[in-house]
């Protein structure tokens, strides 16, 4: 795909309006974060780094591109030729993927020339919204699940192909243990699973003879769908008829798979039958419109259910199928021209200059409403945990430069009901966000979809269950250093004092 | 991307069993439909039927693939040898994309060898669901709008990369103007839109200096972004003054853009001040969280919205983001080698079959509701329109090879309550699914988008008003044939006489 093109038409005239005036240089801070949890849910799963990262890395635009925007009729030629030559020459830092993250953390944070910095918007807003929904979407089912297995089989409701390819590796991310989809299983390395479909039972002139056709086919990892006909007169029986055969060929019948009807009171009955036939080890998968709620409730009414399918609701995020991700200015350099024009960097360049922040004026967009108003400066995101248990205690969003004490006891304040106010002590502190790209070359390697996985129940450990609940989660604390709270305090009474202009220079 | 392996798992097992039994080329009849509209709407639109015919098409195994099946242990190495010359061979009668659909209505049709049309399942499945469900989405939106512009603003929240594309066409065939998404422009030849970003306004020194600097940059079809600090006490009045600036310069400012607050009296207000400096020509697009619901009540309240932008809530099909559309066994072909082997047909033979219905035995899925019971045998759609008027009556499910009455009086009866007819008269008579491939051969050329787009138009324009209102439209007649309606009501007794064996012989 073009990737280049991935992107909204506003992107492109904007970098030709930086580009005419001059000023396509001039470097600029954007943050990308999102406002809301998915659902209700307490916390969200960072994903989608992998596919992102490679986006940046990639980012050219070829001929047929340069070509078609040509025919537009709105791109001058200097412009055009320009972007012949483009490439991303920036830094990203970026919260790792597999994290637990929080509302208005700055999940990654690019500091690049303003055209290239805006280009990124759209393409990257696609991959990490999608992505992290759905992983989160997928935590929730795994959750839900207890120790149970989940398995992805959602692709032939996936909004796509390229979606189900990318929305399972978000599911495997989050926590399934295989899938159903083929591609995902090449293209990712991960386990992948499957039965059979009705259709196969209807093809036979026998359930019967089906399943035995069937278990031909898979000795070894036999799975056989009871529910085409009548699951427990009929599907049950002929699966222990089976399984007793498969017995005497030296192999073991794996599963039972129930699709419809009520799955607690039939999977009940179908451990039954198969424990009076001495077929404990048979297990039972459900599956047939499943989501997080389902699941609870099933395994609360004693459903004997021993491995999860979900499809359609995982794989579209069923409830919020999108999170409303956004990319906001949050610091602008000098005008060009000015008298302080920013060295430029060579592409190649690995030099990180994150912590710098030279002549970087902080920004904020206002809104009627604290929530809808951006953090300005350049900003680090800090996780502090108990020293012992280990356990998360709060987050502090501050100015990428300011110090953070590394021992407490530390005050920090809820940033807009402000008497809210908690005292950190024995604490380990540390910064999320880490270097990704530095003068447009990657710095971080992929850390590999297993280690994501690792990283991802280790953040889940590490997060009381009171944060995890599905339903009415108790709110994780985000709070903004004092610094940060100071500069956002003094650029909003600007604002609000009638100043169109929303820079002002930085405290101290 | 690897089409072949686009797929579920069970499709490759399955077509190792039948491959292993010998059975693979026997006949089947697969039938794609859905069983429920999505968001209580009246009808559907069909899309998708291009990228699926496209997949069609270039199906094959790559050495890739096949090296990846291997690896996985399970599948033998004469049919891993087969999948590597394996190509499509059938015939696929398909409803022209861009029509009017309704529930339970065969959209598309597979005849062929079971192991070809069962690998066809999950793919054909993803593509269309997704874009059914999209176009049907955007043609609530314009619905909506009344004959305001609607356009396409979501990729950023779409569900990845490539379903921002694929929903764009979408929603292109929906009945959308015009797309921000540039990929879409390149690759389907749709208009492109867009106007900047709150950021740009923050990278200058104020609203003013941002806006002219847009307008020098795209003077042609500058549209200004209002509400960065304040919609009506500085974003209009500095986009008024800008408007004026450009008319010295002979051009004329398109538009202005509401993107939060109050959109109804915010574009009341804007609209007055612009119509008080002259600048009626000056239009407004609103846009933000919006979706049929909301413009329909701004427009309810008297909003002066001019062009409607709208993002999330489309491009991901909100409060219902997958159509559940199936794909079924309607009739199966005898076993083969029991005397009555199917003339293998090479591929390429381009001679369809698609009336003949030889030995092919139906078969349905019962289930306990009626709504969830397949329809057997192999069929076709009809759709009767008024003589005079051309507004369509109904629709009916019927028999492949059965004589529909050209002319009427012809009675037709709802399918569960039996009780309720209805005679047509004065009609005239289509069969709605036509060869879309056959002996493998496409057949049918793609139409082109705008094509697609102009039935559309035609197809709602025939559609009474009560079957295109937004919430609780009338429910439009689609029943079946007596003669189907008699066959579906034998197989089921005799499932419900105990028979596990679902095919019966063909009535007559």
């Amino acid at each position: 795909m073009e990737l280049a093109l991935a992107t909204d038409l506003y992107q492109l005239t904007m970098m030709q309006g930086y580009f005419r005036a001059g000023q396509h240089r001039r470097e600029a801070v954007f943050d990308l974060f999102f406002r809301e949890l998915p659902w209700g849910n307490g916390f969200a799963i960072w994903c989608g780094l992998e596919q992102a990262a490679d986006y940046v890395e990639r980012l050219r635009f070829q001929a047929d591109d340069i070509a078609y925007l040509r025919s537009l009729g709105r791109f001058d030629p200097d412009f055009l030729e320009a972007l012949a030559s483009f490439r991303f020459t920036g830094d990203i830092a970026a919260i790792p993927e597999g994290s637990v993250v929080f509302p208005h953390e700055p999940l990654l944070r690019v500091r690049a020339p303003i055209w290239e910095a805006q280009l990124l918007e759209t393409t990257l807003l696609a991959i990490l919204n999608h992505q992290t929904l759905i992983a989160t979407k997928a935590a929730r089912v795994v959750q839900a699940a207890g120790g149970d297995e989940v398995l992805e089989f959602g692709l032939r409701r996936a909004q796509g192909l390229e979606s189900g390819l990318w929305g399972t590796r978000a599911a495997m991310i989050g926590g399934c243990a295989a899938t159903s989809n083929v591609l995902a299983g090449k293209r990712l390395g991960v386990p992948v699973r499957g039965t059979h479909s009705h259709s196969w039972v209807m093809a036979f002139p026998s359930e019967l003879d089906a399943f035995r056709a069937y278990a031909q086919a898979a000795p070894e990892a036999c799975v056989l769908l009871v529910d085409t006909y009548d699951t427990l007169r009929s599907g049950v029986p002929n699966a222990i008829q089976v399984a007793r055969e498969l017995e005497q060929a030296g192999h073991r019948l794996a599963a039972i798979r129930l699709d419809s009807g009520d799955l607690a009171y039939l999977s009940q009955d179908a451990r039954r039958q198969l424990d009076d036939a001495g077929l404990s080890y048979v297990r039972i998968i459900g599956s047939g419109d499943l989501d997080e709620d389902a699941i609870a409730d099933l395994k609360a009414q004693g459903a004997r259910i021993d491995v999860w399918g979900v499809g359609t609701r995982l794989i579209t995020g069923w409830g919020q199928p999108a999170l409303g991700g956004v990319y906001k200015l949050a610091a602008i350099g000098p005008v060009e021209g000015a008298g302080q024009v920013p060295t430029e960097r060579p592409h190649g360049s690995a030099a990180p200059h994150m912590g710098r922040v030279p002549h970087l004026s902080p920004v904020l967009k206002a809104s009627d409403t604290a929530e809808k108003t951006t953090n300005p400066g350049v900003k680090q995101v800090y996780r502090f945990y108990d020293r012992r248990a280990g356990i998360a205690l709060a987050d502090l969003i501050a100015l990428a430069d300011e110090p953070i004490p590394e021992a407490g006891p530390f005050e920090i304040f809820d940033p807009v009901h402000t008497w809210k106010r908690k005292t950190l002590k024995e604490y380990v502190v540390w910064p999320l966000l880490t270097p990704l790209f530095a003068g447009g070359r990657r710095v971080a390697p992929s850390p590999g979809l297993e280690a994501i996985r690792q990283r991802v129940r280790g953040e889940l450990a590490r997060l009381w269950p009171e944060y995890r609940r599905l339903r009415n989660p108790k709110r994780y604390i985000v709070d903004l250093s004092y610094e940060l709270w100071q500069l956002k305090d003094r650029l909003l009474r600007a604002v609000t004092h009638g100043a169109r202009r929303m820079e002002v220079p930085r405290p101290e």
